[in-house]
C-alpha cells in the first residue's frame, strides 16, 4: 500500500468511515486539515495519515506521505465489486450483426445497433443505448441509460456514469445570408483506456477527424466537449466545465469547476486552471491560471463594479495629476510600493 | 387562499390565463411591476393582485400581500393532476426481490433493480431506471428517463424531472505519480420530503459518509451536486449551478444561475448569491453575496480588462504621486468622497 | 454550390479529409487563417478557400467569400443519409390514440403516450419517451433517448440530440413563510422549423403561455431554457448557456458558451454576447457584449483582486491627492492620455 505501519499488525478491520464516525473495527483516513481536529475522538481502529498527523494519532497508523492514496488502495481492497454475471437481459435488443463476447453482461432493455462490438467482462447496465460501429474495450462499464452513438470507441477499464452521451453531433454551422446551414458531422470518438466520465457529460464527434480523449483521463459530471477537442492524457476535469472546438489540452492538466474554454486554442502539459476560470487564448507553459471573481457582499460588490467601470476616467484624473505636479512618475516605482 | 375579495364573490372561474390573453371566465395574477400595464387592457374576470395595484384592477380583485402566493395555490386547486392508474406496465422489468405498493404505477420500459421499496401512490415514468437498495417514499414521481443508482433513499412527495441522475459515483480521485487513482465511493444519496430535482440535474453519492438534501429542497434544472454535499431544509436553487464536495449549504438559501461552490465550505442559512458568483470561502452569516460582471459593450469592456491589467501599475503611480505632493492622505478620506 | 472553380472540372472526388490528412481523390477546405500552413504540404485533390488563399493552393480550388458555407453544402451532397426504414420496432410501446404516420420509424425501446401525433418521415431513435399530446413535424429526428414530455410541439426538419429533456416544469415557486409552494406549469412547449437542439439540453413549458423556439434556431449541448423564454428565428446558441424565465431572445442572435442571461429581459435582434457572459439588463440595439475575464497566471490574477477591492480606498486617495495639488482636473483630460 506505500504506508508505513506504525502499532498492532494483527489489527482486523472490517469497516470503512470517516473519521467522527469511526467503530472500533474502522479504517479511516485523515489528509485535509480541517478534520484534523477529529483526531481527539475517533472510535476508529486504525488511521492512514500523514507523517505531521502521528503524534496526535490515538489508534493504528498507517504513515504515508500520500495518505489519500493509501486510502484509495485500501478502499477498493476491501469493496471489490461481485463479478459480473454474463449474459444478455432477455429484454435487451441487440442487432445481429453486433458481436458481443460470452462473458460481457448486458443489461435490461438495453439496445445495441449495427456491427458494434464488445468486448469480454465489459458490463452495460439498464437502459443503455449503443449504436452501431461502436467498440467497447474490455472490462468497460456503461452504468445505465447511457447513450453512445454510432462510431464510438471505448477503450479498456472505462467507467461510463448514467446520462453521459458520447458521439453527437458536433456545433459546426455555416451562415448563409443569416440562415444557419448544418456541417455534417463525419467524425467519431475515440477514447483511452481508464477513462471515466461523469454524469450528464457529453462529449461531441469530430466534424471531419475524430474527438479524442487520452488514457487516464478523468471528467465528472456535466462536462461539455466539442468537436474535435483532443484531451492528454491523465487530466483531470471537474464538474460543469465546456470545451470548445478543435481546442487542445495537454497532458496532466487540472480543470477546475465551470471553467470555460474557447475554441481553437493549445494548452500545454501541467497547466491549471481554477475554478470559473475563461481560457480565451492558448497557454504553452505549465503554471495555474486564473481569471475569476470570488463572492462578496452584494453591496460591497455592487460599488466595485462601480469602480471598475470609472476606471477609464480614474486613470485620466491620475494623469492630469501627474501633470499638475510637474514631476514624472520615476522609473521604476517598484520599490516605493 | 390568504387573500381579500374586492368584488364579486359568485364569479366562475374556469381558466388561467396571463393578463394579456385573459377571456370573460379567466383568473390571472400581478406580482411583477413590469407588467401592470397589462391590467387597462385585460379581459379577466378576476385578478389576483398586491394592495398597490388595486386602483387599477378593472376585475373583481384577490387582493394579498403575495399574489404569486395565492395564484400558486389557485392553480393547484384547479389542475389538480388525475389519480395515477395503479399497476405495473407489462414492458417494465422488477426484481424479484422489489417491495412495490399495489397501488404505486410502474410504466412501460421501466427497470427496477434488487431490493428496492416503492412506497403507496409512487408514480414511475416511462424508461426510469432504478438501482439495487433505493427507497422511494409515498406520492412521488419520477417523470421519465431518471436515474437512480444504487441505494438512493428519495422522501414523500419528492418530484424528479427526466434526465437527473441521483446516486452516481463522486469525483475522487487519488494522484499516484501523475497517474488517478479511483477512490471508491461507498456512501449514499439521502432526499427528504418535498424535494423537487430539475431535469438533467445530478447529485453524486457519498465518498463515505451520504450526499443529503434536506425536506423541501427545491432544485433547478442542469445543477451538479457534488458527493457528500449537504443542503438545508427550503433552500432553493436555481438551473446551471455546481456545488463541489462536502461543501455544506444552510437552509432557507438561494443561489442564483450559474452559482459555482467550491468544496469543503460552510454556508449559514439565508444567504443568497446572486447569478453566476463564485463562492470561494465559508460565509456564517446570513446576507447577500455577488461577485459577477453584468455585459456592457464589448469595446467598453476591453478598455476595463486593460485598466484592470494596469491596476498594479496605476497603484504604483498613486504611491509616486503622493510622495510628490509632500503631503501624506489624511487619516480618514471617508468624508472627502 | 456557390463558388468558382479553378482548375479541372473533371476530377474526380470520393472523400472528405482536412488539409493535413487529405489524400488524392480528398476534397478539403480552408476557412481559418491558423490552418493555412497546411496549404503546402496537403495532398488533397481539391480544396474549397476563399479568394486570399488562392495563390497558395497546389490543387484544384473552388473559390468562394464563404469557404465554410461551401464546404457545408458539399458534404451534405456527399453523405446524404440513407432513407429512414419506416416502421415501429416491436419493442415500441406506442399508445392506442397515438397517430403515427406510415412512413416514420419509430425505433426499440421508444415509448409514446396518449394521442402523440408522429409526421412522415419521422425517425424517432432508440430509448425516446414521448408524452402525451405532443406533436412532430415531418422528417424529425430524436437521435436516442431524447424526453419530450406532455404537449410538445416539434416542428418539422428538427433534429434533438441524445439526452434533451423538453417540456419539463419550469422553476415555478411562490414562497410561504419560508417554504416553497410549486406553481402549477400550465404552458407548453413549442419549437419551429429547422431546429437543432444538442445533447443534454432542458427546454421547460412555460408557466400558463409557452416557451417559443423560433425556425432554424440551433442550440448546443448543454443549455438550459427556462419556461416562457422566446428566441426569435435563427439564432444560434453556444454549449452551457443558461437563460431565466420570460426572458425574451431577438433573432439573429449569437450566445457564446456558458453565457447565462437572467429573467424577464428583453434582447434585441442581432445581438451578440461573448462567452460567459453575464447578462442582466435588456439590450435594444444590435451589438456586441461583454463581461468576461480571461484566464493569466494566479499570481498575477491574486493581485488584480487585491487591487480591485481597494478601488474605493484608490478612488478616495486620487481625491485627495487633487485636493491637495489645489487645481481641479481640467473639464476633459481625455486628450492628455
Amino acid at each position: 500500500m506505500g504506508a508505513r505501519l506504525v502499532g498492532d499488525a494483527d489489527c482486523i478491520i472490517s469497516s470503512i468511515a470517516v473519521l467522527q464516525d469511526a467503530q472500533p473495527g474502522s479504517i479511516s483516513f485523515l489528509s485535509n486539515r480541517k478534520y484534523r481536529k477529529f483526531l481527539k475522538t475517533t472510535r476508529a481502529s486504525a488511521i492512514i495519515l500523514g507523517q505531521e498527523f502521528l503524534d496526535d494519532c490515538p489508534a493504528n497508523a498507517l504513515v504515508s506521505d500520500n495518505p489519500y492514496l493509501v486510502f484509495a488502495k485500501v478502499a477498493q481492497l476491501m469493496t471489490a465489486p461481485p463479478a459480473i454475471e454474463a449474459g444478455q437481459h432477455p429484454s435487451a435488443i441487440v442487432a445481429p450483426l453486433a458481436q458481443i463476447d460470452g462473458s460481457a453482461r448486458i443489461g435490461p432493455g438495453v439496445v445495441i445497433e449495427g456491427d458494434t462490438v464488445i468486448g469480454a467482462r465489459v458490463d452495460i447496465g439498464a437502459g443503455c443505448v449503443i449504436g452501431a460501429g461502436c467498440q467497447i474495450g474490455d472490462e468497460s462499464r456503461l452504468v445505465a441509460n447511457v447513450t453512445l452513438c454510432h462510431e464510438v470507441t471505448i477503450g479498456r477499464r472505462v467507467l461510463i456514469h448514467p446520462g453521459a452521451v458520447i458521439g453527437s453531433d458536433g456545433f459546426g454551422l455555416a451562415n448563409d445570408d443569416g440562415v444557419w446551414v448544418k456541417v455534417p458531422q463525419l467524425g467519431a470518438v475515440c477514447i483511452g483506456d481508464d477513462v471515466e466520465i461523469g454524469a450528464n457529460t457529453t462529449i461531441d464527434r469530430g466534424a471531419i477527424k475524430d474527438t479524442v480523449i487520452g488514457d487516464g483521463v478523468k471528467l465528472d459530471n456535466q462536462i461539455q466537449i466539442a468537436h474535435n477537442v483532443e484531451i492528454g492524457a491523465h487530466t483531470a476535469i471537474a464538474a460543469c466545465v465546456g470545451i470548445a472546438g478543435s481546442t487542445k489540452i495537454g497532458s496532466h492538466c487540472t480543470l477546475a469547476g465551470g471553467v470555460g474554454v474557447v475554441g481553437h486554442l493549445d494548452i500545454a502539459d501541467h497547466v491549471h486552471f481554477s475554478a470559473q476560470t475563461l481560457v480565451t487564448r492558448s497557454f504553452t507553459e505549465p503554471g495555474h491560471f486564473s481569471g475569476n471573481l470570488p463572492a462578496v457582499p452584494t453591496n460591497v460588490w455592487r460599488k466595485s463594479i462601480a469602480r471598475i467601470r470609472q476606471l477609464e476616467e480614474t486613470t485620466k484624473r491620475i494623469k492630469n495629476l501627474e501633470k499638475q505636479c510637474w514631476k514624472k512618475p520615476s522609473k521604476d516605482p517598484a520599490q516605493d510600493v
